[in-house]
């Protein structure tokens, strides 16, 4: 399989989400990292470059150099991830698909629905590529459940509870990571809905198939003096008549990235939690539950796509967001053969930015119902 | 320690509930089934009593003979224990009552508000106990999650998420319970919320000390025809600042009894599921969760209080409602010494009754809030 | 249904399996508690007599006089319950049988062959009832197991693994307790094995319908100057081609009471554990497994026969023990129709004597194999 | 940090374990694949390399034609990975080692005592580094284990646990895996002791630090015509006075890759389970018990050292093994500066070998002591 050319922005040392990228991109041997724009600031920019093998020639020093470097070059990147904090994401994206060159974005897709509907104008306007790693969708059961309801499996579904409850922001906030997430000149007025909340959600109409028609969000900052919320209590219509609850938290003590995802449907229900993903609850109604392993007897077509190893050898985070890298370079190698993806892209983008609007606006309304 | 007389009202054969009572009632000695109204039907209530070894003149064709005829005995009955259908508990209760009898009565405490103001008037008047079976607060560990969060353990408390997930009425409803249920001039109008949504609602009222304020609550019946609500989803603030979730449903297909309580503080957080009673996870912050035991090490004085057997030796539900009788008896026998119980009486009955009520009236005007 | 009258032998204040007998007798309401020979202690038996609201006249200062007293009455006692130490059961025992009493006895059967096989001549002349108290064999889903092994579910037999892991004798021992165990002039010259080593091997032959053939035991005194064993890692092999595993200790830190068994065949395993009774993993090969829960979907009938309450509704240790005194009650009601039962008596308590001197003859020959 | 060149024989198209070694060793970003003797099948051998994207040149019709051009090149590879059938390691790991090239040769050493001594000569004469991949002790919860027992956290150890149940070969065998594991005259004499015994007991040295000194196997082959064990059943002895119990099988239907250990001392026990290892049990005798997690509140340093992405966050089976390619490289790059390393090598390989023909040996004896 042709290996491709990857440039990254942002991730320079230290960088918690830059590295997990690089090891998702490493994984399956189809990506090389060649070119970046690693920091805003020059010295650290080089110093990371230096340290993961970069060419010097190609450690840029911003963004808009390197989309106009790289696209120029016979040998330039084929696609670039971004991976700079929420609020900076559409300056490169928007520069990289103007380039000409395809995008894999970290999410949540922009701060701002101003921003995200400038990312979304390029992406069309560009005709590239635009991948948002909404990574939690790379897991195989994940990609099994979805395939199971869309098979009808579960009957007419009747209810989604989806929750992300972590508890690192217990305490007022330290550090740089907690620093830039409480900070809305930075990361937008969302909090916990747009760090984790934007993954819950995605995940839950991903595995339904399903957006909410309307929502109602009670919004809390438990910690004095933060500017956003660290907890949300949401509540979801569908037009298809289901309905659900969704809880995002960042203080829920003893929770370190506890993503669990329950649907209910009339002939049966599912269950699965990100921190043990290699096992899913099954059980049609009168019959015991089953329990499905990644791999295991039952796994679908979907799942075993995005297998490597046999049921039993656990799979985790990484895997699944190599996944995404896997399968974007599929989908770039084919020339856009029009082929449906499973990937995240602009739409989900939108439809997380808009969520995190509407959460904050039923909030400042008494828990209005909001409609998406 | 002295033995009680215990009469029945309602329970005749085939009742669920009645005979849990008298599980629960034999378990630790302290009561013997002397007397009862077991059924409207008096064949049915007749060869009840010969089932349970009634003296058969103690086998009453309805509860008021039996409550003048037992407050007229030297060897009466010291409490009647009434097992009825929800909406026929205010009719019994009234009457043992005001015969001087004490009373032993099934949640949730009254079809209406109506009833239920009724009956806390009689408790008033009469001066008897009145002890309502939330018997889920009989189990160990959750005697020590109150103990633990009124000693501060958890710091002040943030967030409680509780629900109740059941699966029995996915389908449209058949049999005798599901049919009383469904039957809003005999049960009330509430469905789950009433009769799963009351025990979620006291429980999480019992560990953190704390009743909401306000609560606002989206109601679905997925089953069509069904008219009460077979799923609800509730958001809850209170004064403290505290805010939750409640999710009650007996639709969530794979769940057998869920009750799952969930508390977290600024300093710690707790898990318990009814399920597993006899583990319940434990989390400071940035400390390691510990698994605690009932019984085992960790257990505190009001965990050992009401501990039969050692930890490893798992006690259940019977043995959990079995506390309510013996802690019944002993404040019967202390004849009213004013000491403080933790055992559920009108307080809590009015507070599930009214909390019902709230539920329908912010489904009924679009998930507004509503002050309890 | 007819209620009994018992006796105990043994069980006075402070002893921990005496109470759980009083327990297990009372919650089915088939017994009555009306003699005893409670302590050798006449002041500690008088007083636990009247702690237990017995007739004076009943509370006997031996259990020679309370034999011969309880058979010359009318309405003396239909059975007696045994719950002496290990090394004091043959002459209550066998003094109750001569008085053509019924016996209930807790395990294991006695400290000495010698004593056991006196029990057992006992025992065949007296045509009486005995029932040692293996109550493991109680629980609903071990009944349940049972029956799916016989009905062929799991195919051939090949492997057992059955583990009693406890730790309360993880240092010197003291308690009244520790202390008889540990002194072989009372308890026999098996420690952990006796102790708890003989439920292990109880339940595996219970559920797997054979007794094995040969063993090897390596026994172990881990903490010094203990006199019996502590822990016991012991080989098994059985006629029919199946082997197995079983280890029992009293040192392994973090366990409270860990007794589990798996059982596979050629065609399926299961896998149950005391701790969590009310839910057995089953696997059929090349299936998801299967959560198998008490009373819940795939309950067979001989698990119906011994549920007091609905599935989600958690029945523990003592529920299981009571089962032990439903079905004596049962079977000495119905005066010796000849049913099978399934309540383990004096051949099960001979085999686990003999079990015990096995271990400990092939521990004394260099972990020899011993025929059983 | 330096790339490195990484040669590779065995491990062509369809064939698992060199798809893993692949996957290892692109994780980190430490190695580059640039060299291989795929398959003994010179089309198979050209089509896989082309697959990975190898130089034609560097494509080999055999390992010893590969290891003398590699010798040679300026840009030659600086190790070998070694994922041939059991039985053919000694043949490329002395030609590499002879031609001054490292190895990473996959488990176990060999199927023959002969073939480990030939290995560990050329070892000795070579000087090169040899790292055998125990992939197991690459799982940041067991070098955390390890460092813990070493700590004295445990106290004196008295007893480890370990059990490694499959399922895989419960039906007679096919496919090519089955084949030649069940071949002698490929696998050598040992079955599942060979092939997953001998991670078990790797693991269980490993975190205790301890090596029998005694055992005493005994082996079944449940499956007609098989001609080696699928169960073993192990007792172990250790000079420490520590005792063990291992149990190996391939027929345990329901279990996939079930590795498990748990281990204790005098003040403390642990207990971790391969399939869920981002977990760890940790009891302090007299404390609750405390789950541990990769990364998380109580990890230790030689966890830290070894874990890629933040606790909640589950890391895997290829993480694992990929640490052992990044070490690897850290140890080639350091130039034998003679720090010690906790990767599994020559010492532990015949370690394995040993303790196959120690089983063997006991069980052809009766299951006599076999000194180790």
């Amino acid at each position: 399989m042709k290996r491709l050319r990857l440039g990254m922005v942002g991730g320079g040392q230290g960088a918690f989400i830059g590295g997990v990228h690089r090891f998702a991109a490493r994984l399956d041997g189809r990506w090389d990292l060649v070119a970046g724009a690693l920091s805003s600031d020059p010295e650290r920019a080089a110093a990371s470059a230096t340290d993961l093998g970069l060419d010097p020639v190609r450690s840029y020093p911003d963004f808009k150099t390197m989309a106009q470097a790289e696209a120029a070059r016979a040998d330039g990147i084929d696609a670039v991830a971004i991976v700079t904090p929420n609020h900076m994401h559409a300056g490169p994206a928007i520069a990289f698909l103007d380039a000409g060159i395809h995008v894999i974005c970290d999410k949540p897709l922009a701060g701002t629905e101003e921003d995200a509907e400038a990312i979304a104008a390029a992406v069309h306007r560009s005709g590239k590529r635009f991948i948002l790693t909404h990574n939690y969708t790379g897991y195989p059961l994940i990609r099994q459940a979805r395939e199971m309801v869309a098979a009808g499996e579960l009957g007419t579904l009747r209810l989604v509870q989806v929750e992300y409850a972590q508890d690192w922001l217990t305490e007022p906030s330290d550090g740089k990571q907690a620093a830039w997430r409480a900070d809305t000149t930075r990361s937008g007025k969302g909090g916990a809905i747009a760090d984790i909340g934007t993954h819950a959600f995605n995940l839950a109409n991903f595995v339904t198939g399903l957006t909410p028609s309307h929502l109602a969000a009670d919004l809390s900052a438990f910690v004095p003096g933060r500017p956003v919320d660290d907890n949300a209590h949401i509540l979801m219509r569908y037009e298809s008549g289901m309905r659900g609850m969704l809880w995002a938290s960042q203080v829920a003590v003893g929770n370190e990235n506890g993503l669990r995802l329950r649907v209910y449907g009339d002939k049966a229900g599912l269950e699965w939690a990100q921190e043990d993903p290699n096992r899913m609850a099954f059980s049609r109604f009168g019959q015991p539950r089953q329990i499905i392993t990644r791999g295991g007897a039952g796994a679908t077509e979907a799942a075993m796509a995005v297998i490597r190893i046999p049921a039993g050898h656990p799979e985790g985070y990484l895997e699944g967001f190599a996944t995404f890298y896997r399968e974007a370079a599929d989908l770039i190698t084919a020339e856009y053969k029009g082929e449906p993806t499973l990937l995240p892209g602009i739409v989900e983008g939108l439809d997380g930015v808009r969520f995190v609007s509407a959460c904050i606006a039923s909030a400042e309304t008494g828990v209005a119902w909001i409609e998406l």
